[in-house]
């Protein structure tokens, strides 16, 4: 046993860690056992000493890598932040003022309110719904004059009109996440959704482009208008009930759980449109696609919209979770939308230093032309196909991707897998050439044998 | 206006950050603004230099009150845990096993396994929620034989077998969380609810006792019986449906945001067999009852049940938020209860220090014997009714809570409010005889004027 991983990646005291932690948590998801305090730029360290060039970052997470210099010199600073954690819409620290006009600087334009306060990008959605259905529920159903009484008293019973039957439309293979009003909106993989209740929601389908581009622009165009048709079907039918119930729709610029499934700009434009014209609220769910890793802050700023998205939800790379909306989506009432936390204040320190070293470092810049280069580079390499990408958030297609992202892993280079058969990168904004040359080395040796 | 509110609380400098992040937040939840490095023990200083004992501590989420200076000693070894934010169920850190184990220490009687990957509280009860549901399924929907095919293909349609109609049974003045799954059993107050949409999940009354205990003993035993046989009949109706849909039950020891609301150790032991004998999932949220303030570190641990709970959820306090449970809850399959995150290890660095402090300082027993006296003193003040409590968990009724608590915030006392006319104290552990003799005087002054 000890023998036939000796060489394996992870080694013999990464499957110790792992099988210690199976007593007490569910270890089958761990892919590795990371040493953190070794682990440097692109390399993550395993438990094990091994060397990885980490092209998956913790599901996307590391804007800056591992251990970076200009982040652990202003470590005193953050005491007070850590040692007690703040109720942050109640007792707010006195510097909270700045670190939220700090947050406005990267504001997707048109948007200028934030909600900071959910602990993870599930959290973030949960509550951007909750600011769409509230908005829906004053623009509209106000009209049938209920009584305060009725729809209070309806409400503590979970019954209509205080809670009422709306909805949000999402697209099929979209990833939303997994509590219980996030999941009735994520289509990615059935293995999310099984045993657990769902709201009845509406879906449509998201464009499924085919690739190389050049060669299906017609059957692409093709479908992308069967799929904007769809969502005006979908949203007229809704219109012409008694009582619309569709409030919200959101979508993700690049769906990544559920394949890397890319739509040209005038898709979200069109759908935008629909929104604004039926009255719904257009939700861009940028939680694995913000932060840069396309080549723009916001992925949804490639899309150059007529009108901005109404809420622009976030996590991941951002450190904190939440949403960028307008005061239009302010709720009614204090403490509608709300939790004791409303986020974590040493994390919202750490995301001020990170957006600092992006906008000195020039690394959305760097990233867009790594990602160009990468990208052609990868189009050139055979045996793997549908090569897609946006910044250095790229993707392609192999036969087995559990197979080759293990095969990759043995290499040193750590992956991650989307979809039926996808593999996706989404390395920190501080991967560069060599680090590309690496991959595609890697890359090239694990696709010819 | 500036003379005005030159001597109130918030102050000048507090109402000018507060206009300042009503501009991009919603800040009518603002009660006061901090000053964290100037805060010490159980005083919090405020932007404007007011120094006030503080007996809410940021909504019942500091164990160990301001900048404790055993906690600031040992802030470098937190580095690494705070400058990049691990995927901690896919690649944790080489510590992360040890980190498992010093949970553990606290784990309630009869739990093992420990899910620490939710961002709040209500992410908390929404995962236990699904670990409940896939538990559930598993044990009674499962013997159906619906084809792997057919849940696999109802659940892309949020529809039935693969997304059931199950439900979690929760009580009447129960306050679960704001997610859209928590909501459902969320029933303290309508402002938390109307205009979202909601699971038509059952609830049952919880017993509302008559104070003081002495005086009502036969009409409060009528009144849990009472209680217990509602819970025994929603549950016995369930059975006998073609399909039961009820997997979990969930109840607060103390119902704190639904107003300080007791109930005696039999009538959670009942619940408890209840639970067991229609095969119903027993969750004991302890998000605000938790480490410590009751006097007992888990406020379960006062009822000596049978049985240990299935699930207990915590938050607040913990700095982290999660369950513990038994393996028999881990889901079926990876990745059916995941996020990106599943935590922050920073948070669990500090919890364990705090953990440690906890146990060095003797703080529990400490509480425990603080909140006797004090409950005891409070019962002699005139003007105040329905005293109760646990530990210095404890609340008391008076005409109208909000202009008490603003009074006392002018005396440079933080109190929380809950209920229709409740007071909350919600103190850290280190609250001493010396904070509750000035909170006992400044109570009197307040109540006599």
């Amino acid at each position: 046993m000890i023998n036939e991983v000796r060489n394996r990646i992870p080694g013999n005291l990464s499957r110790l860690a792992m099988s210690a932690i199976n007593k007490r948590q569910d270890a089958r998801t761990i892919r590795l056992v990371s040493n953190l305090e070794k682990s440097h730029g692109n390399y993550l360290v395993d438990a094990d000493n091994n060397k990885i060039l980490d092209v998956y970052c913790n599901i996307a997470s590391l804007p800056l890598g591992y251990n970076h210099p200009k982040l652990l010199q202003n470590a005193e600073k953050f005491l007070p932040y850590l040692i007690q954690r703040s109720s942050l819409a109640v007792i707010p620290p006195n510097s909270w003022v700045n670190k939220i006009e700090k947050l406005m600087s990267i504001a997707p334009k048109g948007l200028d309110y934030i909600h900071t306060g959910c602990g993870c990008g599930s959290g973030a959605n949960e509550n951007a719904f909750k600011a769409a259905f509230i908005n829906f529920f004053n623009k509209n159903l106000a009209s049938y004059k209920f009584s305060e009484e009725k729809i209070y008293s309806s409400a503590m019973e979970n019954s209509f009109p205080g809670s009422p039957d709306l909805s949000i439309l999402s697209f099929d293979k979209a990833f939303h996440g997994r509590t219980l009003g996030c999941l009735s909106t994520t289509r990615s993989r059935p293995i999310h959704k099984i045993n657990i209740p769902a709201f009845k929601w509406p879906k449509a389908d998201f464009p499924m482009l085919r690739y190389p581009l050049e060669e299906f622009e017609y059957e692409n165009i093709l479908e992308v208008s069967r799929c904007v048709s769809q969502v005006n079907d979908i949203l007229h039918k809704d219109r012409q009930k008694k009582r619309p119930t569709i409030a919200g729709m959101i979508v993700e610029p690049i769906q990544g759980e559920g394949g890397d499934n890319h739509a040209p700009a005038n898709f979200f434009k069109e759908i935008r449109n629909l929104a604004k014209h039926y009255g719904v609220s257009f939700m861009v769910d940028e939680v694995q696609t913000g932060v840069g890793s396309t080549g723009k802050f916001w992925a949804h700023e490639h899309w150059n919209l007529d009108t901005p998205p109404d809420i622009v939800s976030f996590a991941k790379k951002m450190q904190i979770s939440g949403y960028f909306t307008t005061k239009e989506y302010e709720p009614t009432h204090p403490f509608q939308i709300f939790n004791t936390w409303m986020g974590d204040p040493v994390r919202i320190l750490l995301l001020e230093q990170i957006l600092e070293i992006i906008e000195e470092d020039k690394l959305i810049k760097k990233t867009a032309e790594i990602g160009r280069n990468l990208l052609d580079e990868l189009m050139q390499i055979k045996n793997i196909k549908n090569v897609r990408g946006q910044g250095t958030f790229i993707a392609f297609d192999v036969k087995d991707n559990n197979k080759f992202t293990e095969k990759m892993l043995q290499e040193k280079v750590l992956l991650g897998t989307c979809g039926e058969n996808s593999v996706r990168l989404r390395p920190s904004l501080i991967f560069n050439e060599e680090h590309s040359e690496l991959l595609l080395t890697k890359i090239k040796l694990c696709t010819l044998t």
